[in-house]
């Protein structure tokens, strides 16, 4: 009696999320310290102090039915100036209140960007491997979902293979830097490259290509390596950024979405970002941590923590034959997986109580994703199991 | 450059959120204490005291990374636990965590009901005057909204003339008590006769005709009328209840979908609604609003304001010559306008200061909406103007 297409949905389901729920009845079994769950991006390095102190100074100051009531759809004008501020300082730019809509988090936000954009039939582009959301996202909207497949040995996007696929039809690009689950940067001539390919295209077929960058990671990064602002590149350009993984927040839904004043039918895609995240049944983002967020923009989480696990993950993963990209951002590793099966490959890492994501669930089969946003100990202590699992295929 | 349907979404919008936008504005020139805006259900009872103290209770108890962090996509198990046991003492039920799913408020849940159950095509049953919302998240799953208008003299909904619209395509029916924008309460006979005429009408088409009963307003009642709780009148029942107006957090976007296990399909309806919560971009209910809810089940906000509020402004409206059938519940009256053209009739009460909503946002003409979750001494201040409004008219 449900949907047709949420049959299909629930068959299928989301593999990470399966894992997930997978992790915890294995960490009833066997306990949880001998479970080694690198199934799910949910942060371990813990929030700034910063946050629980503004979330007390707000409750303490201010009233009650401002904290938690209604406000524009758009979000706490204050607020926005604040974040549009934040932003100008670090990119240079120009930005107001009236660029911004806060929104649930980067879901929410991409959500509240493709109901603005697309036509049923319209086509997105994405380069795999990509977060498998971006494609249910796509057909909440009756939209197409488009797939570039990457040089894996790089993860670099192929730009050439990108042109071949734009077309009249093509409504938007997402991009994913630091990206989820490679872990590798997009490098500013990249972003240079893309963004004249996209003008290119845009006066071939007289049309507008919006660049949607999908921004959880960005302050997620290691060795001191860049994530261009593409505001800086592109006129059509809109990010969806999320505070999930900036401030350890992913439970609280908060994030926004920024368009360039310079994108083609600005006014009216503000607007319509402001509908969309009424009517898809958002209303607002979560209005306390909209203040809260205001109080914290330079907070930070330690991302040497991060560091830390990867280095000490890949460094083994590596030395023990994995072969594998090395991140510079997010808490990703994406190896290759020792037998081309990717999936059965994560059924035989589960007998060594590794808990695994299959390249498959990012459209890039023969790889694995680790997430480890885990404690350093229990990476320690996993190591074992992975040179357990290798041995059985090296 | 935005799609065709957000074009028609932007240029038509909410009414009730331009008012909103328009009150700003108007208190910004005539001062604040100088508008009366009737337009948002925004309330301005305060939240109990027990939310502020358990917020903090749990900032200082519970791991930031739990409280913040991601959780299943129907939420924590704990808590959705202790909200069943708490309604399963108030109603005589049996229901579990497996019956329930944390939502983004009474919107967010209904979105993922209706992903859930509607193939394009699908007609959604509701009566005149409803919230106006129920149309776009109709459309959002490509569903049809199908409209029953009720006797004006009481609002109760026509169950004939519902029996006339249902057909093989009817696939859910939404009810709304106590009524926005009407204030009235379905009496237990109705909510008997609604679900065996449901029930007939399924056996007839050999179909499941799901009845969902959208419940912000459930705890906000006068007179001590009784609310009747679906599922223990109908197999086929899904609730969405919020959180916005029980306790006064509409910005905080806190609720949740409980369906009874009778329900046809039972099984795949948890799923595709935990799986719809995450791929329409909610992920989840925000976290720690969730774990504060769990502290506050029996919390609640001091009614009896808005009781003072609607006896002053009901009594008087009706004294100066309004027409207007007395509510039970909610916080909104909806008088009939004084002229047929309601939306003139909106504009003629700008003049005076007075923001009201048209009566045709809820597909009602011939009425208007005032929110009276206003401060007493803002509304004796307007009584004034409703006075000068009504001698121009009568």
């Amino acid at each position: 009696m449900i949907s047709d297409i949420m049959k299909d949905y629930v068959s299928k389901s989301s593999i990470i999320r399966a894992m997930f729920e997978e992790g915890k009845k294995m960490a009833s079994i066997y306990g949880e310290e001998n479970v080694f769950d690198y199934s799910l991006g949910n942060p371990n390095v813990e929030p700034p102090e910063n946050i629980k102190n503004s979330i007390v100074e707000i409750l303490n100051s201010e009233s009650p039915n401002l904290v938690h009531g209604y406000m524009s759809n758009s979000g706490y004008d204050d607020v926005r100036t604040k974040i549009a501020q934040n932003i100008n300082q670090k990119y240079s730019l120009k930005l107001t209140e009236h660029n911004l809509i806060m929104a649930c988090g980067a879901a929410g936000g991409l959500n509240i960007i493709l109901k603005t954009l697309l036509n049923p039939g319209d086509e997105v582009v994405t380069f795999a491997p990509f977060f498998g959301e971006y494609e249910n996202y796509a057909h909440n909207f009756n939209g197409k979902l488009v797939v570039v497949p990457s040089n894996t040995d790089t993860f670099e996007p192929d730009l050439n293979q990108l042109e071949a696929k734009i077309n009249s039809k093509t409504k938007a690009v997402i991009i994913n830097s630091p990206n989820n689950p490679t872990g590798i940067v997009y490098s500013e001539k990249l972003i240079k490259n893309l963004s004249e390919l996209l003008d290119k295209k845009q006066h071939e077929f007289n049309t507008s290509i919006y660049l949607i960058s999908d921004e959880p990671y960005r302050e997620i990064v290691y060795d001191g390596v860049k994530v261009p602002y593409i505001l800086n590149y592109y006129r059509n350009s809109i990010v969806g950024y999320s505070y999930s993984k900036s401030l350890s927040l992913p439970g609280e839904r908060i994030g926004y979405v920024v368009c360039s004043s310079e994108a083609d039918d600005f006014d009216n895609i503000m607007q319509a970002l402001n509908v969309a995240n009424r009517i898809l049944g958002f209303v607002n983002a979560p209005s306390l941590f909209q203040r809260v967020i205001a109080k914290c923009l330079d907070a930070e989480v330690d991302v040497n923590i991060y560091k830390k696990n990867r280095d000490l993950l890949y460094g083994h993963l590596t030395k023990i034959g994995f072969s594998c990209v090395k991140p510079q951002g997010a808490f990703y590793l994406f190896p290759k997986s020792l037998i081309q099966d990717d999936v059965e490959f994560a059924k035989e890492a589960k007998k060594f109580n590794l808990l695994i994501v299959p390249g498959s669930a990012f459209k890039c089969p023969g790889h694995f994703r680790l997430s480890y946003c885990i404690s350093y100990d229990k990476i320690e202590k996993s190591l074992e199991s992975f040179d357990k699992l290798a041995r059985k295929f090296i």
